[in-house]
């Protein structure tokens, strides 16, 4: 890694008006969509150099490794952006499962026929067990 | 489709202090993610009663309809959302290309071992022809 060319990819990101880049992360494998979370540049950096994501939590408005409470890290595979340099998207290896409330994906919910939504995925784990510190 | 369902759906989305949701466009195949964009409840509506995909941009200002000016519709699959609600994952079938700039994928970039972009897709599509008018 060449830290001047990273500080000019960095500083090329089109940040939203508070700071931040929508992360959208994908399993390697299936490219499911896991879960969507926001990073500030010192996550993004933070991400790319320890190869485990890294965001800003808007609702805690608080700095947070993925898994740092679960144990449920993200391994970074790969790191995409897009035509306008305002999204990413990261393939990542997901260490148990990404949604907080113990489902692999954070999209487990899909739209039915009558307008609706439709649990389609089953709990991974119970989310009082490993959120109980 | 049940109309009330589908407005007390549609009431039930978290959306932004700006009125919108970022919706992510998958391939409904590959699963590869082709674009983001962003919905107000307004085009969610349409996107699902019209099966084909509405937007609001938010550098326009403007209700769209992907395809509109390139001919490049998005038509509707499946559509997922999250634990909180907050964003939406579409899965699409894409009729010609997904980024205005020519590619498949508004994904093009992927980072390299510097820290830099690579671009690693070709170009499907000649903006300054599709565009023209």
């Amino acid at each position: 890694m060449n830290d001047t060319t990273l500080e000019q990819t960095l500083e090329g990101m089109k940040l939203a008006a508070n700071g931040l880049i929508p992360a959208i992360c994908v399993d390697h494998e299936t490219k499911q969509v896991l879960m969507v979370a926001y990073m500030n540049v010192d996550s993004l950096r933070d991400t790319i150099q320890t190869g485990k994501t890294h965001f800003w939590s808007r609702s805690r408005q608080k700095y947070w490794m993925k898994g740092e409470s679960s144990g449920h890290t993200q391994q970074v595979k790969a790191i995409y952006t897009d035509c306008d340099k305002d999204t990413l998207v990261i393939e990542i290896e997901q260490h148990g499962a990404a949604c907080h409330e113990g489902y692999l994906s954070c999209f487990y919910r899909k739209l039915n026929d009558e307008g609706g939504w439709d649990v389609i995925a089953e709990k991974l784990f119970d989310p009082a067990e490993v959120y109980k510190k």
